[in-house]
Order: structure tokens, then C-alpha cells, then sequence
């Protein structure tokens, strides 16, 4: 159970908020997630880390000298989106570029390439290297296809030693790959976690038993077996990681190894120092020497009953990185040297950007979206319990709240720019970004995307709305479709998102107004939607029992339905009354 | 749950070896124990911490550079033995003496005060200061009789800080003495832990309540409410701690103040770091400065949900020990100047005392002696669930283990002396202190004082075997009753052992033969371990439902019992056949 919460929604950010309270001689917040609070020298990489809450200490628990320069913090289980990571990355960077390193998961990744999209526009180097340690998602021929879990905290402590140690970019590259390349995870659990506020749990495993080589977030493992002794359980995870040894590791005898035991919640201490003890044993008479072990919490799933085993293999290059010193608020290791603390002065100097000048046409039109976005949010509101329910069936259950998160952010952002005097593009944009912001997860990403693109057809100045909305929705689809490697048939909001979209343009070229041709593309995105029932949903992050959503629609789809026809009920409002 | 585990009996062994094994460079095993793996300057005050297992990181991960010097680690929530606390003081101490510092629970009590016994008898200056932070387990005017929960770390600290500093023994206490003072605590729960082997929880608190106060062996609280937000939680564990601020601290408008938020097990970080924010703005909305804050897990109970605060009130000497550094498995702060490591050659030349010579009656006693204790053994493992359910009922369960444990490790050693041609006193001596050190608990400290008593008493010349039971019968009791602070009627093995002694003494008075003498005494035992059944247990730890034990006799005076009549039958045998 999680049981301290105010309100669920607020979660995430009331933790960060509490999180950096605590840690203020290491940590400092900024938008998007936080960085160190003492000085890093200029030129020196900025190592960018971040994923969804519910993990710690990873991510900012990992926040400090000798590891990570910045993290992005999502909300609970979410990732962060992409604004949050680029504004991390910005506070954090000082001249010599950005890695951003991350555990391999859909949303992260779609989000973590935006942002480095838009750092290498802006002319910062930017470089990315996932993680990809758990032996248990997919196969030895597809691992960078593989989820990263625990072993993260040993590419994030090798690449972050490089740059302390005044590496250039592409050194603090390869390195961290080197190190993913030699690090393995397996994990089990005995049970699952609740979310904030959750009646029940994310999944559960029955009693007696345990699931092998489930996910941090409940993703599906490799089998069921009874509960084991504490020396079966080490001798099934060392013996698992010992069969997949990495290129450069032909044998454990003679090899130097660093093993991390991570205990997933309530999986406790004692617990795993008598699994560490069989763990030690089995390493040694297969003749591989331990080096500087670490047992405890690193990447956790709330109050998850569960642990990991981590094997990382080191060569004389990544020992030295190992044992370099490092103080954050979660991990310390021998003795830094303190560096001194940031000015927080000078930090407070940052401005946002104004709004820019807009037409009439462009401000009355901006009135319109402005409501539209109103009558999303309570429709948001209205549907957000019906939409978590569906996102449970397959996936965690955070669909309803992360888009009633977005909805409300993007709503506030709007009435904010137009009383600010916005034109209807850089009403969308900063609609866009905060919903992006706030909402996290895969579907605030993707609804950043299509809100801005919109939002830049749109502009501040062209009169032409109709035609302008046309271009924008196919923006929308073609951002969405881009960004999230979905198509047509996967149960996503792409079902819905396509019909809507040829249909809006269809209409309109068939010579019916906005209002006509919006409610006729809202009532294709319904029908899609409700036909998603009929799928399954495509292979991806947190779903772990696909199959059961068989004959409910997908709530993104679902969703999207309900916002193009609240949307269509404004149009008619305003424009065909 | 406790899932993770091998023979529930071996939980704590097996969780020392793990615990040593992963952390090398920090601490080193010893008899009873860990201590520091680093050299210490000769002459420095040892600081040595203890207590029951289950309480990670208190208290092994808790020993280092700049923290304690040693610990003796019990069985799962069970003291360490006398002998535990005094090895470990030993293996520790460099000539500057020795502070016993740890939790005010009655087992601790009696076994650390009787190593401090036999380290004064060598010589050795010993000083001890127990923690007393919980608030909730007595009232201010009672402030001595109080539990030690998570605060015991601000007093540990403080203590090994100055003993850092070279200061001597005398300071040593008066600024621990200091730390306790000014360092109260409050905790709750929401459900109990379970320990390893055992099919149910500890306790149980009702689902959707809260229980305020509890303390961390599940003894019981001030009152049940329904779980409150995070918030609520926050302003009712400020509230109360700031309603009982410490002399010295007229006010908290201008204090300097270490809040620590402990989670007990299952409460995560991120829950501990959302009520943390609340602490925090309650604390500065007091006036109060924070300084160097802890948010984590210090003194936990298995996996059991709850968390505890605790707040420390700084002067200027005691934050500037406050903020010394310091590296323990668990525990660092800052940078430490790294000490080297102790040469274990020298330490493993330590040798056990030999076996002194006896006489021939003698070591033909110690052989019907043996056998006795192989009948305890046999007597113990047959009736070590009906034992252990006795004790469920108003105290931990683990009476039947402890016992059990004792006896197979008393057996041994008798074995093992019996073996090197020991007399009966040297053989009693040996299984006593095995029998204490392996079975922990208040029982197993009072059987090793018991069998000890016995021992000293028969020596190992003397001839007159009967006579010398009585007197040592006599002795044992006077000990027991000495060092267990329990009277005829307190519901515990006294209730069986005085009858036991007096009918024992009383029959050979009469002329009866030692075979028929100890018949009747063990006959008395039976019934007077028959007759607590009518009475309630005195007050002391882990016993949170005294009253549902009236019905059932005392777990103690049941074993008491068993014990004397299994033993009578071996005499019956030997010396009466």
C-alpha cells in the first residue's frame, strides 16, 4: 500500500518539492526535475538522468557530485516529457555537452529524443545512451531492446566519473555504453505496488508465489514458480546472470564483478543481506573476485515486494570509474572533495519569453480555443475515473489522471496567455507545453506534440482559420504518428486520431463548414474508438495483460474521442451560432 | 511478509555473514558482533551499540568512522547476550574505556549491565547511557522508563563524534546524556511486520486506521485513528514533539533542530519525502532553523508500515558533533579522512581459555550433567511450537526459537568440554554461556545466568554433589532473580523457579535422596508453571496484549517446568537406578 499521500495528483510533485527540502546542500529544484546544488566546472559534460517518480532514490536521489549532474522527475511511473528534460538539461549544462542516459522505456524515449531534438537545434552537443540491463525483457539478440532497471545506477555512476574526470562528450559515450554493455539485471517480485491513492494494487502476484523477471512497473516476467529459500532465490539470479556473460568476459573465473542486490520496496534489509550472503558464496566459487558490492534500495517500485540482482563487469577502466568518489542524497561513496555551492542569485536571473504581438483575427480566434480548452478540462474532469479504469485493464491506470493533469495545466497556460494579449498559435504552444509538463507519460507527450503543432499552423496573424485548422490536425496526426511509432491498429489514439483528421479535411473539401466538418470528423473519431475494442493493443511499457483489454476500447482513442467532441460542442457555440 | 529466508533460526546469523561480506572495508566480524574494520587511535573511547536484529540499518549498519566502534547484534528482535556485549566491547576497546550506549528495553538492560559487570571486574572503565526519545511509551515525568526508537542515532552520533575528538570517557557520557536529552521522538503504524518462518503478522492494525504510537516491536500505542493524509500526519507528529520541547528549549522560535523521518519498513521515500514537506514548513512556521535533515530508514522493523519523527535540539557543541562526518555501511555524512584498515592477523591470535583440570567425581558428574542437557535439548525441540504459540499470545512468539536455540547451543558445548575431560563447573560454565549467547532474549540471558550459578557452584573437585545443587539450584535463583527484576507472582519463570529451589532445599532437609528430592521440586515447578494461567504478566517489552494471556500459563515458567522434570528423569536414570 501507499498510504501518505494529500492529493494523488499532486503526488509527484509534492515529493520533488519535499525531496529537495531535505537535500538542499546537494540538490536544487528547477523546472522540470532538479540539479546539483554545488558548481560544476565549466565544460564539464552534464550527465542528465530521469524517469517517472516511484523509483527512488533513482532518479534525484542520484543527484550530486560524482554522479548525475541533473534529473528529470516525472510523475509516479510516468515519464517525464520532453520540455522538463530540455529545461533540466539547460540548468545542468555548462559548455560541454549533454549525455541524457535513461532506462530504455517507450514514453522516456519518445520524450528524452525530444528534448534532444531541441538542444542540438539550439547548437548543444547532445548524445544519448539508454539502458538496457534486464535479462528478462527480451533476448540476448535484441538487447537494446531490453528494459533498463537497477544496473542503471552503473552506467549513470561510470559515465558521470568520465566527466568528473574531465572527459570529452564522446568519451563519456562510449564509456557509458561499455558499461551498459557490461552490466546485467534480473529481478522477481512477490507482489505489487499501489499507486497513490489507488484502491488496489498495480498487479498482484498470488500468494506462495513468485513472479521471475517482472518489471519495475508490473510488466509482465518469464514464469510463475513457488517461493523460494533465500539461497534458491541467489542461486537462481546468479546462476540466470552467469549464463549470459558479456563480449569481453569469456568466464567468471579470475573476472572482477561488482554485484548489486536492489530491494524493490518491502523486500527488506536483513531479507537481502541473507540472499547477499549465498549471492557472495556462489560469485566465489565461480571463481570471479567482488569488488566494493552494494546491498539496499537503488531503483525501487514503491512498496513493491520484490529484488534484483545486478552483475556488473568491470575491466580495469571501468574499476577505476567504480571506486571514484561520489555524494548525492542516496548514494556516497569514499571521500569527495566538496565543491561550492551554486548563487542562487544569479540562477533566479532567467526570464520566460513574452508573448508576441498577435492580429485581431488571430485574438478572437484565441477566445474560441481558450473555451475549447475549458470545456476539455470538464470533460476531463467528468471522464477521469472512467478513463483510469480502462488504462488499468493493460496498462498502470494513470490515463485519467495524467490527462486530467494536462487538461488542467494547459488550461491554466491558456487563460494566462490570453490575458497576456496571445494570438491563437502561441496560445496552443504554451497550452502545449504545459499540458506536455504536467501531464507526463506517453499521452502528455503526444499531446504536447499535436497541441503545438497545431498551435504553429495556427500562428498569430493568419485569418484563414478553417483552412489553417485543417493543416493543423494533419500537423497534429503526422506529429503523433512520428513521435510515437504507433500506426493505425495498434489500440492507441491513433485510431482515432487518423479517422478524425482525414474526415475534418475530407469534409471541409466537400464544401462543409468548420462546425459541419468537425462534428462529422468527431463522429468518425467516436466510432474509431469505440471499435479499438476489438484490438489488442500494441506491444509496449506497462501493459502487462494485454490481452484482457479485448473488448474495451483503448482510453487514448476513448479519450481523444471525448476531447473533439467537447471541442465540436465550442465550435458550434461560437462559431456556427 | 518476510519472504527471504533460509532456516528461520539461522535468519540472524545468515543476515550478519551477508552483512560483513558486502561491506569489508567499513566492518569486520566478531564474536557477538561487528566492529570497525579501520584501525581506531589507542586510547579512544569505544562506543558500542546493540540490540535486536530487524532493525537495520540499527545497529551493525551503524559501525564506522565516525560512528559506533561495535555492535553487538541479537537475534531478531531479541538482545544480544551479556557475553554478545561484552566480546564485542573487548574486540573494540583501545584503552580509553568503553560507553555502552543503546534502546531502554528490559532484555537490553539486563544483558548490556552485565557486560558492564564483567568489563569493570577487568578493569576496564564502562559508563552506559540508554536512549529514551519515545515520547509515546511514557509520560515526561517518566522520561527514564522510555523505549529508544529511531533517536537512538542522534545520541550514537553524538557519543562516537566526541569520541572522535579524543575527548575521554566522562564527556563522552555527558554529551550523550546531552543528545538524549534533547532528542524526542513519535511514531505510527499501519500494519505489523511478520518474522522470518511465522505464517502471520506480529500484530495487525485494522485496514483503513492508523495506530499512534506504536512501538517498534509492536508494543502498543496511545490510541487508533483512521490513516490520515500526509499532511494530517505531519502536523500531528510536529504537534506532539513540539508540546514537549526539552529544557534548554524554552521555545522553538530560533532553535536549531534536526528533524529525522524514519520509515519503518514498507513506507517508501517518495511517501516519506511528500510528509517530510509538511515537517519542514510546520517546523519554519515555528521559527524553528533545520539543520542537516535525515529523511530514510534508521531504525526500522522488518517490513512493518509506519514511520517515526524525531526531533533533535542542537546547541553549538552538540552541531558541531552533529555534523562531524562519518561512514558506516549506512550511514555518511561528509568526508571522511579514510583510516587504514586493521591487520586481521594480528586479531585472529586470540585463543580460547583451556579446559582446567578436575577431579575424577567431578568429570563423571559433568557426564550424567551431559545427558541432562541432552534431555533439555530433546524436551525443547518437542515442545518448541506449543512454547512459541504460549508466547504469541502476549509477547513475540519467539520464546519456543530462543529456547530451543539455547539449548542445542549449550548441548554443544557441553559436548565439546565433556570431550577435553572438563568437570562439571567448566561444563555448566561453557554451556551457559553458549546457551546465552546463541538463544538471546531475556530467557536466554537468565538460563545463561542460571546454568553459570549452577556451575560456579559445583566447581570442579568437589565431591559433594548434593548439596552442591542445592546450593547452586539457590544460587541460580537468587541470580536470576537479581538480574531479571521479577518477583513471585510477575507471571515469568520466577513463579516456577522459586517453588522449584525452596521444595528442592527443603526435601534434601528432610533426608530425602537428590532423585526424590528433585521429584517433588520438579512436581512443584509443574504446578506453579500451571498456576500463572490465573495471573497477568508484569509490564515490560513485547508484551502489547497482556490481558489475553490470562488463561494460559507463562511461557517461561512452562519451559521452567518441562526443563526440571526432563532433567529429574535423567537423574532418575543415573544416579537412581
Amino acid at each position: 500500500m501507499t498510504r501518505l499521500f494529500n492529493d494523488p495528483t499532486a503526488f509527484a510533485d509534492e515529493f520533488a518539492e519535499g525531496f529537495v527540502a531535505a537535500n538542499r546542500r546537494t540538490v536544487r529544484a528547477v523546472s522540470g526535475g532538479v540539479v546539483r546544488a554545488t558548481a560544476v566546472p565549466p565544460g564539464q559534460v552534464a550527465v542528465i538522468i530521469g524517469g517517472g517518480s516511484g523509483h527512488y532514490p533513482a532518479f534525484g536521489g542520484l543527484v550530486g557530485q560524482g554522479l548525475a549532474h541533473g534529473a528529470a522527475l516525472g510523475n509516479i511511473f510516468a515519464s517525464p516529457s520532453a520540455g522538463q528534460v530540455y529545461s533540466v538539461a539547460k540548468a545542468a549544462e555548462t559548455g560541454g555537452g549533454v549525455l541524457l542516459t535513461y532506462g530504455n522505456y517507450a514514453g522516456d524515449v519518445l520524450n528524452f529524443d525530444a528534448a534532444q531534438d531541441r538542444l542540438r537545434a539550439e547548437g548543444i552537443a547532445c548524445e544519448t545512451v539508454t539502458t538496457t540491463d534486464d535479462i528478462s525483457s527480451a533476448g540476448p539478440a535484441e538487447r537494446d531492446r531490453r528494459r533498463g532497471v537497477a544496473g542503471n545506477l552503473c552506467v549513470f555512476k561510470i559515465a558521470a566519473a568520465a566527466a568528473e574526470e574531465g572527459r570529452e562528450l564522446a568519451e563519456v559515450v562510449r564509456l557509458a555504453r561499455l558499461a551498459n554493455d557490461r552490466t546485467r539485471s534480473m529481478g522477481v517480485a512477490f507482489g505489487g505496488c499501489t499507486l497513490p491513492g489507488a484502491g488496489a494494487p498495480l498487479f498482484e502476484v498470488p500468494a506462495g508465489k513468485m513472479a521471475v523477471g517482472l518489471g519495475i512497473h508490473g510488466e509482465p516476467g518469464l514464469s510463475e514458480t513457488d517461493v523460494p529459500t533465500a539461497d534458491e532465490l541467489a542461486e537462481l539470479l546468479v546462476g540466470n546472470l552467469l549464463r549470459e556473460l558479456p563480449d569481453g568476459v569469456p568466464t567468471p573465473a579470475g573476472a572482477r564483478v561488482v554485484p548489486i542486490l536492489n530491494g524493490l520496496g518491502s523486500v527488506k534489509y536483513e531479507e537481502l543481506y541473507v540472499v547477499y550472503r549465498r549471492v557472495a558464496q556462489l560469485l566465489e566459487d565461480a571463481g570471479a573476485v567482488i569488488v566494493e558490492p552494494e546491498v539496499g534500495e537503488f531503483c525501487t517500485s514503491l512498496d513493491m515486494a520484490g529484488a534484483s540482482l545486478t552483475l556488473f563487469w568491470l575491466d580495469d577502466e571501468l574499476e577505476a570509474l567504480w571506486l571514484a568518489p561520489a555524494d548525492t542524497p542516496a548514494y556516497r561513496k569514499g571521500s569527495v572533495t566538496a565543491a561550492a555551492a551554486v548563487d542562487q542569485a544569479t540562477l533566479d536571473a532567467a526570464a520566460d519569453a513574452d508573448v508576441p504581438p498577435a492580429s485581431d483575427e488571430s485574438r478572437a480566434a484565441a477566445v474560441i480555443i481558450d473555451a475549447a480548452l475549458a470545456a476539455i478540462q470538464d470533460t476531463l474532469d467528468r471522464s477521469v475515473d472512467e478513463l483510469g479504469r480502462l488504462d488499468a485493464i493493460a496498462g498502470d491506470g494513470d490515463h485519467g489522471i495524467g490527462m486530467q493533469r494536462g487538461a488542467r495545466a494547459g488550461r491554466a497556460a491558456a487563460a494566462e496567455a490570453l490575458a497576456a494579449g496571445a494570438g491563437a498559435g502561441t496560445l496552443l504552444i504554451k497550452a502545449a507545453d504545459a499540458w506536455a509538463d504536467r501531464a507526463g507519460g506517453t499521452s502528455g507527450a503526444l499531446w504536447g506534440v499535436a497541441l503545438r503543432a497545431l498551435g504553429e499552423r495556427l500562428g498569430d496573424a493568419d485569418p484563414a482559420f478553417s483552412a489553417a485548422v485543417v493543416e493543423g490536425v494533419a500537423a497534429a496526426r503526422d506529429g503523433v504518428i512520428n513521435y510515437g511509432k504507433a500506426e493505425v491498429g495498434d489500440k492507441t489514439m491513433v485510431d482515432a486520431l487518423v479517422p478524425f483528421a482525414d474526415t475534418l479535411a475530407a469534409a471541409l473539401g466537400e464544401g462543409a463548414d468548420l462546425v459541419e466538418a468537425w462534428r462529422r470528423a468527431a463522429d468518425s473519431a467516436t466510432k474509431a474508438a469505440a471499435a479499438t475494442s476489438d484490438l489488442l493493443p500494441r506491444k509496449g511499457r506497462a501493459r502487462p495483460h494485454a490481452e484482457k483489454s479485448l473488448g474495451t476500447p483503448d482510453p487514448g482513442a476513448h479519450s481523444f474521442a471525448l476531447i473533439v467532441v467537447a471541442v465540436g460542442d465550442v465550435l458550434d457555440g461560437a462559431v456556427g451560432g
